[in-house]
């Protein structure tokens, strides 16, 4: 491994790290969920993006195997998960509690976007516990558990058809979140050797004789064929060694023609 | 209402109609599923962001009660679905195509996060449809798949644990795409007309009988040359002028040599 892959990788590793305790502080409370299935789906949503904490305000039907079914392997947040009787419970010890609003309520406190919402809860967890509450599938939070929260969220949906499944709607804000715990600093995927400038220029200058020698480029009427060509070679942004393949095409475009 | 908020409400109006024109755009192409309750799950995610387009490529069990019952009440979305029986007819007539790939292949392409992704996307429905693809619930895509696409797309999961349920992976694409949807109102700078998916196929096919008859490119120990081609044509996103230009250089190449 190389210097550059080895900073790489350890930057990976620290990003990680700290992602992995910020979103460890952040609490995910169900409200009066109705059917088992999207309790399991949404310990599986949670544990994708590195959230361990589920919290259930009596669920209707739990524990019951569709939770086990929908948690896939997931199920060690499941089992980890509290059942309790109140928000004051839920909520207990935690510096910051946003609640996620599908429609309009008479609000007392801001409506923001759950990637603001993500963003304000990630940056909480610098001074402790966070929770973000979510209603039933049939009704979402009552007002006096929106009222009860000091910040509402919404997810924009389509205006026409706003019923996302419950454990869908965890599953965006646990994305959110786990982006904002990151930093937005998204890992880069892959280290490119850029073509020089050199590079590109001995291309145009070898990609010009070559298209003369064929006599598909007039010099006398070039037209506006090496522009056009240059212009998509920026667009494509070739690597050292694909700038090396072309020329390799252009030499042997040549030697068979010779033959 | 007063005039700041009637402004607003229009403004809002506006950007509506413009994201549902673009969303309007961008197929959701499944392949190969293997759960019909997550065709279903699918089609209410996309629903739910303002998404309509949902072509499944040999599904393993559809129609199925099951994927009615997820649908909820986004059975239009669902009954409008196309099922056809290969890639090249799934993005048929479309000029991007972007790949969701959970796990490290050969890439031949670049790889993004889905935040990009969704911007890209976003950005060439100024130009025509485009594609997004989804493998299946066990394996994801096959390689082979992915290479097919001009794009790869990850999202960004729990390193330890990054078994997104399929329609839940939908979903997060689904948001961002209608966020970037909403968020990129400006007019595209330059009206570009994009090459389609079957000119890009016709393209690299011509491109290696070519390179075969030259001699650069030997069938029986092809390395990694098309692909290597395939991800820098698929970088440079050529227009349809650019594509006819290529295609009549390598015309003049074999006619040159032939003489």
């Amino acid at each position: 491994m190389d210097r550059a892959q080895n900073n790489h990788f350890s930057r990976s590793a620290v990003l990680e790290t700290s992602a992995t305790s910020r979103l460890a502080r952040i609490r995910v409370v169900l409200s009066h969920t109705s059917h088992p299935g999207n309790i399991g789906a949404t310990a599986r949503a949670l544990k994708t993006m590195g959230l361990r904490q589920l919290v259930l305000i009596n669920p209707k039907r739990y524990p019951h195997p569709d939770a086990e079914a929908r948690a896939s392997n997931a199920t060690d947040v499941l089992e980890a998960a509290a059942v309790v009787s109140s928000l004051d419970e839920a909520f207990h010890g935690t510096v910051l509690s946003v609640a996620t609003a599908s429609h309009a309520y008479q609000l007392s406190q801001p409506l923001v976007s759950c990637r603001e919402a993500a963003k304000m809860l990630i940056d909480a967890t610098a001074q402790g516990d966070v929770a973000l509450l979510f209603g039933t599938e049939a009704h979402g939070l009552e007002a006096d558990e929106v009222r009860r929260c000091m910040v509402a969220a919404h997810i924009p949906s389509n205006p026409g058809y706003t019923s996302l499944n419950l454990a869908a709607a965890v599953q965006i804000f646990a994305y959110e979140l786990r982006l904002a715990a990151l930093g937005d600093v998204l890992p880069a995927t892959e280290q490119l050797t850029a073509a020089s400038d050199e590079d590109i220029e001995r291309l145009h200058e070898h990609l010009e004789a070559v298209l003369t020698e064929i006599e598909f480029l007039d010099p006398q009427n070039p037209k506006r064929l090496l522009p056009r060509l240059r212009r998509l070679i920026a667009r494509a942004r070739p690597e050292k060694e694909e700038v090396n393949i072309l020329r390799g095409m252009l030499n042997a475009i040549v030697k068979f023609a010779k033959r």
